[in-house]
Order: C-alpha cells, then structure tokens, then sequence
C-alpha cells in the first residue's frame, strides 16, 4: 500500500476528503520537494475517486509527470478556492479534513464558505513517525556526511576563528559533498554556549574555550541532526564534570530504551512512552545538582529536522520501531557556558541503533 | 518613532493588544533573526503598557539582551496559553489582534478560549512594504553581492556541468563571501527552463543551451532575488526574439513606473497601482503572440524573498517611494524552454532606481 493509500484509509471517519496543505506532507506523498515551505504555492485534496494538485503556472509542468494526480490550474484569473469550490461540487464533498496545526486561520475562513471542515487529526503526522526502509536509508546517508562534518571541522577549530566562520565552514564542507543543510548551524563559544540555540556571531574563539557545534545534513529531502561539545585546550575540572554528566544522562537513556525494547520485544512490537526516557534523563542531571535540561530531550526526525515523536515530559507519544529521533541532553550554566551532546536513534524491532557515529568522549583540541 | 511604537499606534482601532506570530514581523520588530520561521518558537504581545515575548528556555539569554521586552518564560511544565492567559488578565485585555494570514486553526482555538480576537489586517506586513534607510542599504548589498554571484558564475557554466553542480556553486560562493541564500538556487538548462520553479536536477549542459539562473542573497536579514537566462553557444533566433520580448517587456514596465513618477511626484508622494505595471509587461508579451506569464509579474522583497507589494493582475496594492520589489517577465514555451528576466527597484521620490545591475544584453557564452 503506497503512502497516499495510507492516507486515504481514513476517508470515512468522519470526512469525506482530505487537505494536505503543510509543505513536508505534501514532500511525503507526492515526492516533489520544489514547493516553497514558506509559502503556500500547493494543496492536495484527497478524496474517494481521486486525488487533486492545487497549484499555479510556475509548477504546471513538474506536476504534470506526478503520477495519479488530476492537476487544478491556479491562475491570476482562478484562485485556489474557486479551484476548490468546483471540486466540492463534482465530488459532493459534505465534510473536509483540514491540518489545524498548519492551515492559516485566513484560510479556513474561505473553506468554511465552501464546505463544513474537521481536523484530520494529524494523520499525515503520524504516518511520517514510522519511517520505511528507504528514509531509514537517507537519514542514514546524512548522519554519514553529518559524521564527516565533525571530523573536517575539528581540524578547522583554531584559535582567533570566529563563530561564523566555522559555521560557514560547515555549510561549505555540506554543500561541497552534495547535500544541504537542514537548518543554519548553531555554533558557540566559551560561554555563548550557555544559550541552547545560540545565533553564531563575531566572537574569536579564545584559549580554554567550550565550542558547541550543532549542524544537520539533508540527503534527498532527509535530515540529520547532531550536536557535539569539544573544548578548545585543556579541559577543566568543571567542564569535565559537566560533560560526563550529559553524556551518562544520554547513556542511561539509551540503556533504558535497550532494556524496555527487550522486555516488551516478547510482544509484537516495541512501545515505550517518551515521557519516560526523557525523564531517565532529565532525572540524571538533577541528581547531579545542575538545572534541568530547558529543552526537550528529543525530537523525531525525517522530512523535518524536528517532526513526531516529541520526547518531553508531557507528551503522549509512544516510541514504535521504525521511528528516528534525537536524544539530546543538556546541561546550560548562564556566564559559564553549556554542554549538549545529540545523536540520533533508530529503533528497530531488535531495539535502539545509535546511526550518529561520530566520537563522543570528551575531545580537547 | 521606532517599529514598535508605529505598531502600537493601531492600539485602540477595534482591539487592545496586538499578538505577533509570524518570525519576519519578529525579525522586524526585536532585530534577532535567531528565531525557526518553520516551527513556533517565539510571540510578542503588544500591550498599552508593554510588550511581552513568550520563548523557551533555549532563547532565555538571548531575549534578556532585547531591549524593552518583558519575558515571559515557556517551559515543558507551562505553555504559551498559560503565559497568554496570565497576561490577559494582567493587563485586562478584551480584544487580541491576531495575524490571520499567519496564526493556525489550532493555535487561534486555544486563543479564542482565552479572549476575543480579530485580524490585525496585516498592519506589521503593511508597514514593513515601505523601507527604512538601513533596509534599503542592506537590500542593496545583498543586490551587489548578487551581481558579483552571477558574473562569477558565468565562468563555471560549461558544457557537461550539471544544473545541481551550478546551483552548489553559487550557493557557495555567496556562503564565501559571507552572507547566505535568500532561496535555493533556481538552475534549468535547455527545456527545463520552461517550467518558472524548475528544481536543479542532474541534467547535463549541451550544446545550444538556454540557461536560467534564478537566485538571491540574505545580508544581514535581507533579501535579493534576480534571473538571467543566458545561451550556452550561439542564440538561435527563436531564442532572441523571445529574449527581446522579454526584456521589452521588462523595460516597458520600468519605462511605466518613470513615466507616472514624474506626473505624481507633483503630488506629495508617488502612488501608483501595481496592477497597472503588471499589464504593461503582460500586455507587450501578448501582443507579441506569447503566452501570458504565468505568474505575477513581480513581489516586494525585504526580510522575506516574497513580501508585500504584489504586482499581479488583480492586486490591490499601490507603489509609493521607499518600496522595493521585482520586475520580472518571463516567456515559457513547454518542450522548447523558457526566458525570466529580473531586477529589483527601489522606487523613490525621484522615480524608480534599478538595484541589481548585472548585464542585461543577452549573452551567448
């Protein structure tokens, strides 16, 4: 069953069509990723007969050679609702299932005109947790480039080079072998590095000094996302601390998903609550007498560098096999400066693969 | 009077706080660009009495830096409703201003239960359309870097470069030269220029080649955008007079805006509607049996590539001096290939000045 019939399972339960407006999913199910992310240059509307492309003439022809789509041709003179309120018509469409977390509230004013509308519940959302074996694959072909990012860059960590310019450095070495970022790179020094996500700046990097380097790679539409903390000379007793701290917090949290993956492995499938490995972690680093990590633990990732499943204290996410996601933890000291080391997890059905693979032990340059 | 206080003018016109969402209209108002503009990491509030700034512990220390803001603290134990909540009843607030054209269903949902609300009717997008001093200066170095991008870049268009590899190089040359892309490069040889928003592929150069380069600059915050289409061997003369047509087009539309500055600038101030500049450039490609371009014929251009005003055929908008924004006809033949061309101008009180400079005269390489 292709992605788009996965989707379409759901027609009936209490919709009889479905928009995809939110750029990712669109990515997803049709596997053209030239539309903006920024703007709305393209709907898809699902419905029991067929499936719609909204889109306008600057795509006519890309959209042409998508397979099993019916094209409506959005123009100067025809704007997307009247596009859609044809459609309506022909396919008597009584109830929409719109994205609530994407579609703007100007938006669903219009389609509120045109038909009755309902939340689709996330439904592409969920689907995209679970990876098939051909995103596995990408996401693993950039935490690869990701891996020989950090050991380029490490030899480019010198003294007097500024934040910038290594982050710079980053997106070249990237671009360079083909791929592209999958967000600006975060690069801080000395204590910038208290500020999880600093805005690399014009600060020259000094004797001593934390340098905290968090940077992905997109292959073919997929990202990684990885994060290391080196210290830039002889590494103080303070930092030292630090950093086993957050690495022991990571470390527990990946032993506590191997020993649920084995227990509940007895049963058809892996599920274990996110909540759990995020607190696992949270809870290392408070017994150690440092502030709790002022982020989540971690993130799905895919299409989007941060997609489902969250792993924070209040989610209800639940961790199946299949799913990618980051185990980040933190320890950030205002005036001091901060640690964090991320990796990447898969969890397969013989339990978590870490396929970030670049050193984690302290590093001192 | 500072962006904010030009904002909070609009206090008290149907509603008593205005809630900003959208991450350019944050760019504009706080100056830090730190900020996802795909995920929701940051609001203001806009009070009477003051203005709020709802993040996350990964922005705490670096929004204690902004002047002028109180900061209201996110947390995995207290979300933005709460904080929204707290701050509703503080400062008695009855109507919110939202931006609808930039809030989600869902995050209006959670609002609506909290007070009553309206569209704030894009007033930070109306008053980011006319540029201050510095904007225009920061446009106008991403315009000149842009300038130096294509002349340098016409020396690695040769015959067996792919369109991927053109594109990796200028977005590293501009990296290089320390800025970043305003959009990912638009690369299309031979018929693949045909389709306006072609995505770089794996195509080959040939002989006899169209060449379109589409691409932008971000200086600190601001965007340029341009398109040559240049010929890779000896223009046919198909291929001219569709080059003509095109820069006719352009030049008849800029001759337009001339013309109509000098008749209003013996008002007070240059106002003339962008509908009429489209149908100029739209009409000339017409008459000379093209088809209509099949997209707008330009876009202001500021903190984001695409920005108020629209020049297309049933915008509403006016140009007055201190906007910025493209010229950019284009002619697209499927299966034979397509022509953009695009500048940006600025208009100012003495008329319109065009900002990208790179040769306009086709060039047969």
């Amino acid at each position: 069953m292709n992605r788009i019939q996965k989707v379409k399972k759901f027609l009936g339960k209490g919709f009889d069509a479905i928009l995809v407006s939110c750029a990712p999913n669109v990515i997803y199910l049709t596997g053209f990723d030239g539309f903006s992310s920024k703007e709305r240059e393209v709907y898809l509307l699902l419905t029991r007969r067929k499936n719609y492309i909204f889109t306008d003439g600057r795509y006519f022809e890309v959209v042409k050679k998508l397979k099993g789509f019916e094209l409506i041709k959005i123009s100067p003179s025809k704007n997307w609702e009247q596009g859609l309120k044809e459609v309506v018509a022909s396919e008597k469409i009584k109830i929409l299932a719109i994205d609530e977390s994407d579609l703007k509230v100007s938006e669903a004013r219009k389609i509120r005109k045109l038909t009755k509308i309902c939340s689709d519940e996330n439904l592409v959302e969920d689907l995209r947790k679970v990876k098939e074996k051909v995103e596995i694959e990408n996401i693993k072909r950039a935490c690869g480039l990701g891996d020989r990012v950090f050991k380029h860059i490490l030899s480019e960590v010198k003294l007097g080079v500024t934040e910038k310019e290594i982050a710079k450095k980053i997106e070249i070495f990237i671009l360079g072998n083909g791929a592209e970022i999958s967000f600006r790179p975060i690069v801080a020094f000395a204590n910038n590095s208290s500020s999880p996500h600093h805005v690399s700046g014009e600060r020259k990097l000094g004797k001593n000094e934390i340098v905290l380097l968090d940077f992905g790679v997109k292959v073919d539409n997929y990202c990684s996302d990885m994060t290391r903390t080196v210290f830039a000379g002889s590494a103080t007793a303070e930092f030292k601390r630090i950093y086993e701290t957050v690495l022991n917090a990571q470390r527990k949290a990946i032993e506590f998903i191997i020993l649920k993956s084995s227990i509940l492995n007895h049963q058809s499938k892996i599920k274990l609550k996110t909540s759990q490995v995020d607190k696992v972690a949270r809870e290392h680093i408070l017994s150690e007498n440092y502030p709790s990590i002022p982020h989540s633990l971690g993130h799905g990732i895919g299409i989007e560098v941060h997609e489902k499943p969250s792993l924070s204290p209040k989610s209800k996410d639940i961790l199946t096999s299949g799913m990618v996601f980051s185990v980040e933890p933190g320890i950030y000291i205002p005036g001091f400066g901060g640690v964090r080391i991320e990796d990447l997890v898969l969890l397969t059905k013989k339990g978590p693969q870490i396929i970030t693979r670049a050193n984690r032990e302290i590093i001192e340059l």
